[in-house]
């Protein structure tokens, strides 16, 4: 794990319990919980929280602009709180029953309370940036928000392609970059828009979150055909059991091999597949050219994303992190 | 009704409906619905989409700052979305099925397309006051955030006493002003700040609104029992008949009255009321003095409501529109 993870989780880690900490009781259980500071009765217990990827992207975009990485704090938090409130909703959404090896928050807690909850960090995430006074607390704010709404946008063509045969790879990339890469993008830029950056630094780290959210997307999609339970904490080709429309998938659907047809018929069956057929349908992306699309795609998005911290006068060891965390979080383990 | 509600549906209502476009097509089509502009088929129609209170009072808000009404319209917009991401929440927590006579949002388009839709108001309402470039934009973002966190709150409350039979009038009074006092406070004071008015004028307008909203949290729980279906939208003594503890049953049942006893068995019954014990049950609450308090607690506070616009230096009509506002959200029709 790169070095950046590690003081994220050490610099934001005690200021989000902070901020769990001002929500109103009924609410605050929830998010701890979800968070995995506190069992189902509120008891304090320390499990996997995520990877605080995005709170590590947020203080490096602070020290991007040239300031301590503590000045990015607050932006932290705000950038994790979103990413937390979007898969509360989501779980609920999507009627997924375990997160972080953990019951999800509305299967503990109800549906109600979860919606709840979610609400409460989305409303919190905006307090922590408006009432900061760093220079750009309102451009913070309009760019966190510009991200929710992506994210809420990706979320809807999420769900709205689960109903529908005929996605193109295009709506998919585009789905990908609304939901996923839009909050990455965000986390980049949002700790130097927070202390004033100029536009062009903040263009630079947008375009590389933008790019790494994308390679990441891709490699999370991989992880869910390919990779090992150990790895993913989800039952092998998890993503194929669920018929997940996964860049993948798509790209071996639209790719015009004689392999797609047999692909989409086995995608279209109604009824559960045995392994053997998961197998078979893992083998037909493999032969349909989808894997090494979406592994060529990755690579190439990595490139990208590397190109766009070159001439924006960011430290070295400041690029070289980012670049270590972009590599990390789309590390071939399948 | 007050001229000021015609107004604000004049001009807030292009701004509301031009906001929801902005929305990602499946997201709009929910939003629509709620806010009464389209049928379940995405078709346009007009029907009954609440009262505009709450932009009515933005607007006079700005004009009492000396601006013109039309100043207000971004933040009498973002008022009515948070608002409106309330009920469409709320609806899904308390499993109504039925608001302003229609079918609820998630009861046509699924629990999770509604919760996606009051996400993407919640954020659309911050990015309205955001993106504007009025001198109190910040300042107008943080006012409703802090309302936000109180409705928030006030709902966790809500669902909180569901489970518990030992409420206080106190805490159900906090519950409401939380609930619904601190939007409407907002309301009164943020088209105002949007336009950088001075703290004190701020201040004034937000004791105004406080105590208005909760003389209206007061008058609609006494419709709840004692209004005719023809007012409410709802069957006769529909808040008995679900249970709910709101004001004048809380008062009654913590009275120390002869009759509280008898009510707190008849409403912790597991089966349903017939007519008669839900009269009886109405009668039980008179008779504990809890529908007096009621009217006398909402009367007080429509005197301390008008009471905080003195002295804070708005014009004379303004003031007479805000109590004219006041007084019909608080008129006895039972």
């Amino acid at each position: 794990m790169p070095a950046g993870v590690a003081v994220a989780r050490d610099l934001v880690g005690p200021a989000t319990e902070a901020a769990i900490n001002r929500l109103t009781p009924r609410v605050r259980r929830v998010a701890a919980y979800h968070y995995g500071l506190a069992d189902a009765q509120g008891n304090p217990v320390r499990v996997g929280s995520g990877k605080a990827l995005r709170p590590a992207l947020a203080l490096l975009s602070a020290r991007a602009a040239g300031v301590a990485p503590e000045r990015g704090v607050s932006a932290a938090v705000a950038v994790e709180l979103v990413h937390n409130f979007s898969l509360l909703h989501d779980d609920i959404m999507d009627g997924d029953t375990e997160r972080r090896h953990r019951p999800t928050a509305w299967t503990v807690f109800g549906v109600g309370a979860a919606i709840l909850a979610g609400d409460a960090m989305l409303a919190l995430a905006n307090d922590l940036l408006l009432e900061d006074t760093a220079p750009g607390g309102l451009w913070a704010a309009r760019c966190l928000s510009t991200a929710v709404q992506r994210l809420i946008a990706g979320q809807g063509e999420d769900l709205a392609f689960e109903e529908r045969g005929d996605v193109t790879l295009a709506e998919c990339i585009e789905m990908a970059g609304d939901k996923t890469a839009a909050l990455m993008a965000c986390a980049c830029t949002i700790g130097a828009v927070h202390v004033g950056a100029a536009p062009e630094l903040a263009m630079g780290l947008a375009e590389f979150g933008g790019h790494v959210g994308l390679a990441f997307q891709l490699t999370d999609d991989l992880l869910g055909i390919w990779g090992a339970p150990e790895v993913t904490g989800k039952p092998v080709r998890a993503d194929l059991r669920a018929r997940k429309k996964s860049l993948p998938v798509v790209a071996a659907l639209t790719s015009g091999a004689p392999e797609a047809p047999e692909l989409r018929a086995l995608l279209a069956r109604e009824d559960d597949l045995s392994e053997d057929e998961l197998l078979q349908a893992a083998d037909l992306i493999v032969a349909a050219g989808g894997k090494a699309w979406a592994e060529k795609e990755a690579d190439d998005r990595l490139a990208a994303a590397a190109a766009s911290l070159d001439g924006i006068g960011i430290p070295a060891d400041v690029r070289a992190e980012f670049i270590a965390i972009a590599e990390f979080i789309t590390a071939r383990q399948w």
